[in-house]
């Protein structure tokens, strides 16, 4: 049983061996919210998310012969990291099955902790069955992700973690993939203070909680497309961690991977925080108005992790770039005579754009054949300024094709 | 003069002002730089950089003759905010010369606080004659960016910060500019405990600090070529930041754009912290070995703002993911036969890599008419698997160009 003795006892466990990370208010997202704006950023935890909490609380509650046999999880990312520096932490053997498919930043980060890795071909299932045949052959203790009440409780710490720093918090908005994050805070807050809402953001492309609680029980998602929010991406709830949801959960909303884009590009630039699709989702909501009943409210979102890997993230800005109009492909079509890039990087540059690149078509169909399509990549300002390169370019007879 | 009274008076009249940024000690640099490496990390601070302290406390110590007078500051960025947000607070008029070529996101930033904007034409030099003449003519309190005792008292509490934390500190890395910052510091560290070192890091592209302290006098530094660390790229240093580094900075070192690139790039992966250039200038003097005597000591690097445009961002991204092989480019020369692109595809996704660009040439001189250019941009994993990638197209008989 869960019980808010076991979440303190959790928090006195973990007082040494994690950051209490500091809550930091945001002027700009409030107002771009309309609501007081908090954010909880546990990107700056150890290892880069919270899963470090429940992974070092359940590990320090083993038995002698539990720690002897070693630890094994399964993971994809941060669970897998959070157990790998806490069996280092507690001087006991951990084994790590991750699909081979993970990204080796995060394969390296596991690694560094002194985690044994097996690499299994294919996805998160393909890693968990393999995991699950270790442990039988070899005696292992499981530490799983979520359905535990001792990682619950140690992910509950962050709900006093909030409590102790803003006792006047109307609402706390939390990312759910299993379910364990949330039910741990949903848990030590209510059991505190009933009036503060909790309210759960799933992915859009895996609603397994917001189904089980819309349709009153357990139910497990049938497809799961690909998403940013990888962290967040479970196919099934626990039901542990399902029925505490229903019990202590006010509701569960969610967003999509373009939200998830764009709360991920205001973290960077009017927090200075990097933060992962499954991180951001909480921000999301409130940054495209899913729970408008918290409008002019103090409101916590939970940043709960930042390991993202970098090449996704310059997608990232990028597509935030293009969204905003700070960057734009301009497809023109010029008479192919020597002199036309020149005009046209002339023009462009009067204007005060910045080309990064230039492509040369000549053989489309439908195209005069002394006629050639150039492609050019611009850094601007804004969509107006967009909009003063388009307009001088047509003014000097260059055809704008889009 | 400036006296610790004055640091310890400026802390009294920020506490409830400004965020009192969570010092983070981090285990990967420690274990990549070889002494134990904690950061202050201002770009959590309100503003986004440490210049609010500087600018808030000066304004809070104006006589109420010259706070009706108006405010007026020149700055590209990080103090033009400072000084916005500031006069803001306190309910007095602010007017901030900006040269024009300014990233519209800082004068934004700058403009939704509340002051009024002079766009100037031209670089920093033209916006601060501008300002000057505008001080002139309306009799606006001009509030300089470094040469000014409050504002180094401002920037000081961040020593004062520091030693709470850290008392035990062996020594700090400042970024160095103006030297306003590391003047406050210095100043304040070295009076309370003369034994804790400060060293200061300039760009290469602007040593007026180092230089002035080689020759023994303030010298401007000739030419500044363009940086990503614009916001140290200082070209003369004031007297007095001169005359407190003379007596308690224990040295200046300077550091490449390449390397403070990269020490951006760690920042965001292992810290998930976006640094600008200036802020992340500490930092890379403890990457790149700038301070030998300095391994196995106790570190503080302050990383003193964030504001960087995204679009440099997404350019040091991808900057750092070729330079640690999880991009490449490769050129291939292929027979203009169908099929061609298919086989190329085929062979790099079999290797796990992920094309995500693809450009036809088949116009060079030296080749001939019927071969044909394939540029490919790939994801990668690492230098090891772009080489396997190589390896596998030559063996298709695939010439790999470069």
């Amino acid at each position: 049983m869960l019980t808010l003795d076991k979440i303190y006892h959790a928090r006195y466990v973990l007082s040494d061996a994690i950051r209490q990370t500091d809550i930091i208010h945001s002027a700009v997202l409030s107002s771009e919210t309309g609501c007081e704006l908090y954010l909880k950023p546990e990107v700056l935890q150890i290892t880069g998310s919270f899963k470090i909490r429940g992974a070092y609380y359940k590990i320090s509650q083993l038995t002698d012969e539990e720690k002897a046999r070693g630890v094994i999880a399964c993971s994809a990312g941060n669970h897998a990291q959070g157990v790998a520096l806490a069996s280092k932490r507690f001087g006991i053997r951990s084994i790590i099955c991750m699909p081979d498919t993970a990204p080796i930043s995060k394969v390296e980060a596991t690694r560094s902790y002194g985690s044994e890795i097996v690499l299994v071909p294919g996805v998160y299932d393909d890693a968990h069955t393999e995991a699950e045949r270790l442990r039988q052959e070899h005696g292992y203790t499981f530490i799983h992700p979520f359905d535990d009440e001792c990682v619950i409780a140690g992910q509950g710490t962050i709900g006093l973690e909030i409590l102790d720093e803003m006792p006047d918090v109307d609402a706390i908005i939390v990312p759910v993939g299993g379910g364990g994050l949330i039910s741990g805070i949903a848990y030590a807050v209510k059991s505190l203070n009933p009036k503060i809402k909790i309210y759960g953001v799933e992915s859009e492309a895996a609603t397994s909680m917001m189904d089980s609680l819309i349709t009153g029980k357990k139910v497990s998602v049938e497809t799961m497309s690909a998403t940013i929010a990888d962290g967040i991406a479970v196919k099934e709830t626990a039901q542990m961690t399902y029925d505490i949801c229903r019990q202590y959960v006010d509701g569960v909303v969610s967003v999509s991977d373009d939200e998830i884009a764009a709360s991920i590009l205001a973290l960077i630039e009017k927090q200075k925080m990097i933060s992962e699709g499954a991180g951001a989702a909480s921000l999301a909501a409130m940054m495209f108005d899913r729970i408008p009943e918290l409008k002019g409210k103090k409101v916590c979102c939970v940043i709960s992790g930042g390991n993202i890997d970098v090449t996704i993230l310059s997608r990232i800005i990028y597509r935030g770039l293009l969204m905003s109009g700070r960057a734009c492909t301009l497809t023109l079509a010029i008479g192919d005579r020597p002199g036309q890039l020149r005009d046209i990087s002339g023009i462009v540059a009067s204007c005060g754009g910045n080309i990064t690149e230039v492509v040369h078509e000549r053989a489309k169909t439908g195209m005069s054949i002394n006629d050639c399509y150039v492609k050019i990549e611009v850094e601007t300002r804004d969509q107006e300024h967009i909009d003063t390169i388009i307009k001088a370019l047509k003014e000097k007879n260059i055809e704008v094709i889009y």
